[in-house]
């Protein structure tokens, strides 16, 4: 492959979909303001159908995916790490050894891979979606993929509800045909479960309304073709066709047998489940007809990387709608956030560690550290960290969620580092740096005040760190002073140490 | 003793404060409109000192303890259950194994211990104080208890802002004096420490402001007995006056020689220690004089015992304010609310159990049980479960948030009974009816709409639960009826049996 980052071509940029039932891969060029798709890949992986009771992934399902991603390395080669994102979903969240993948992953595609939660899905697939169909009106988008199904309203850019449901055409493959057997009652079956897990959301939705139904992915793709191939050449997805639709599928007893017009062979296993699935949702949303969109995650992924501001915008707006919601003092938060960002752009780079990546998410930790304030102050950092951890976070993937999570966890107190949570794209020793940078930003901002701080001055050297301050500092300041004591020990015992002088 | 609930006499109520230096008991007799204090009781127990490095209370606090509540058993013979009301504070809610005292203090004394939160301490010493107090303006009122220190600036009959602090005069002297040695360096440390604790929180309260400073409880009291031994007979407590004291003390080496007048033998191990701490509030919050105030934590208890309805104002306004803060749809919250009360009073009630409690609590649990939802979507039953057990939550104590916590997180989804947490004044048991009374208000309600639901009658007989619906009910409600199937499959699973009929 060429080099792409070659000053006189286009940028090459590349997005990746790690589903429950295909991986997908699109590259697009950056011609002047517009993004051109160069290439799609698709590989049918089925990765849902290795999950075991216990959810585990098998070997067998492990290697197909390994092997579908060994093909999207070839494309890749000299690619930049900046331009390419990968998003796993609902399978790689529900993986227990979600992380055995991710380290063989990462020896075969050297750029990193973030499992997304739901709710992050849905708004890529909006924002994939309202790209290629910028229709004015309020849209809601249905996206039956192989473990989750997506359904979100929206207007232009902005969403305004969105939900992830555990319901796709895989598991539901699994749950309701297991044998494979195509009758009326496992159909029923599957359209009552699908109603059950939309009951509680229904009302939202219908109380919100919209204007315009699409569907976007293979389901639904594959239906649209069915009914084309049938006669129905404006490829609309209504109520009525949907009904006859099933009844045609009933007329076969088994997935194998089922010969529909425009229906491909690796399509037939999984067809009735996700008919199953889409029939419900027309019934509980009371949807009349449905366009396909061929925007989905990966394009949401491409728009979103070309436009990086409007990544950030969406950071901006999750942090500033945290702190409104939980009454962040944020003078303090700001404080703390100058301190840290100071201190940080003094040490040196980890090899091999994205610094930028890991100084913006010290940065939004700082933002956000007090943010478990509002649940009560006794063990407040353990509440910011479940907050961070758990909560609806537009613009921030599980993994970053995570690290956010970390750092507040230990911004204060013992350094109970056990307790840190496993890692999938950074390791724990990734984030030590910026779990020492955020506690000093914290005790030197410890009295809440607009005085300013004298200039810290911070070399480190592994787990050693050194800390000089202005001559005549500490007998100045002896409360921050006797802070600073108890940190060195709490360093102490972790293993750490901080040494702090003063100029001569 | 005679009665006291006899109707020709006036009703006597008791309230009593398991502290960590004392325990303390003060009846009152309920007088018209005022409330009259009977009679007051008292005993060291010292049950801080007994915490071992594993927060365990030996073997010896617990029985200094027990023998105490022996003592106020007596006192208290006849009375009701509702007239009595039982604090515990820091010590109990330090100790891991504090239910051992708990079980052993149920059969010496009848009624419920509550352990209540350092934030509940202290908006209790506030309304004690408040009640005896009752000057205009705003009151700063600091309380040095034995393990933890309250501050809180109120007014009227509201707090501004509250804190409990860990450190109190018998922890610190522990930490700081271990030996008995008094110096001018031990003295240092113990007020270092005392200024760190008090450092993240002193701008809020300096920037909030106040206009009288007022001390309650044992060591203030002893401080303002020995100035006033020393002829400052206004009893004041100003700063030159505590910087003084501070030098009486270190001129003696040794506590067990120190000799001040108006200074309890008692009192002696635990008063450098105390005095320490509040010369170093006095610098923190630059208090120039504070006058004692000799209503307390009890009183508190007691007032809010006499009326109420404050009570329950509190809690209303608690609930609201969650409610606000976390966008609570109050609509279904009220129709589960409805639907749980419901069935609950169709229910014959355990016996041994105050049903009115239980229901009392059930009901604020459907109120409250969609507040994790806010977090996000996926799990928020837990978040719900989270966010009731660590909220700071006036109003509520410990247990009562450990039994809201447990009913919202086993509102939905497998029964996962195991994670019941402990409790201490009920019984695992005596939550399942509660629990499944909530989900069944939960499954009726899962359309979210105002539809009239029909008339549920339920019949319990201890795990086995029969429902009887209207006839016919089931046939026309499709995907409720299939809601109820699974429910009955999680009830199966935990050893519970549903029956669902219907009327002939």
């Amino acid at each position: 492959m060429t080099e792409t980052n070659h000053s006189s071509q286009p940028r090459e940029i590349a997005a990746i979909d790690l589903g429950s039932n295909s991986f997908h891969m699109v590259v697009a060029r950056i011609v002047g303001q517009s993004l051109q798709i160069v290439s799609r890949h698709k590989q049918r992986v089925h990765l849902a159908s290795g999950l075991d009771k216990q959810q585990n992934l098998d070997q067998a399902a492990i290697n197909r995916g390994l092997s579908c991603l060994a093909m999207f390395a070839e494309r890749l080669q000299g690619f930049e790490p900046e331009n390419v994102r990968i998003a796993a979903t609902y399978t790689l969240r529900q993986a227990q050894n979600a992380h055995v993948f991710l380290q063989r992953a990462e020896r075969i595609l050297p750029f990193p891979i973030e499992i997304i939660p739901g709710t992050e899905e849905a708004r890529l697939i909006y924002l994939g979606v309202a790209h290629t169909q910028p229709d004015k009106g309020k849209k809601l988008i249905i996206d039956i993929g192989g473990g989750s199904t997506e359904l979100v309203i929206g207007e232009e850019f902005d969403t305004h509800i969105l939900y992830s449901k555990h319901m796709g055409c895989v598991s539901y493959n699994k749950q309701f045909f297991a044998n494979g057997k195509l009758s009326h009652k496992n159909i029923a079956a599957a359209q009552l479960a699908a109603r059950q897990k939309l009951e509680s959301i229904a009302t939202k939705y219908l109380d919100i309304g919209w204007d315009k139904t699409l569907g976007s992915s293979g389901t639904i793709k594959a239906i649209r073709e069915v009914l084309i191939a049938q006669g129905h050449s404006d490829g609309v997805i209504t109520s009525a066709r949907l009904k006859r639709l099933l009844d045609d599928i009933t007329a076969f007893k088994h997935q194998d047998d089922l010969d529909l017009p425009g229906l491909s062979e690796d399509r037939k296993p999984v067809f009735a489940a996700g008919v199953a699935i889409l029939s419900a949702i027309f019934e509980a949303l009371d949807i009349q007809d449905m366009h396909f969109s061929s925007g989905a995650l990966r394009e949401g992924l491409l728009y979103e990387m070309e436009q990086r501001f409007r990544h950030s915008d969406i950071r901006v707006r999750t942090a500033t709608a945290m702190a409104k919601q939980y009454n962040i003092d944020t003078a303090q938060a700001k404080r703390v956030q100058t301190t840290a960002v100071d201190i940080y752009n003094q040490i040196d780079t980890q090899p091999g560690v994205k610094k930028t990546e890991l100084s913006t998410l010290l940065s939004w930790g700082a933002l956000l550290h007090e943010v478990g304030l509002s649940i009560s102050y006794p063990g407040f950092h353990r509440h910011s960290a479940y907050l961070l951890r758990y909560s609806t976070m537009p613009g921030f993937n599980l993994e970053q969620q995570t690290v956010l999570s970390t750092l507040v966890r230990f911004q204060r107190k013992a350094l109970k580092l056990a307790e840190m949570p496993e890692l999938t794209i950074y390791k724990r020793k990734h984030l030590y740096p910026l779990i020492r940078t955020l506690r000093l930003a914290v005790v030197f901002n410890g009295q809440r005040s607009d005085e300013p701080l004298p200039k810290l001055k911070v070399s480190a050297n592994n787990e050693h760190w050194q800390l000089t301050l202005p001559d005549g500092w500490t007998k100045e300041n002896k409360l921050l002073a006797a802070d600073l004591k108890t940190e060195q020990e709490y360093w102490h015992k972790a293993g750490w140490e901080l040494d702090v002088n003063e100029l001569d």
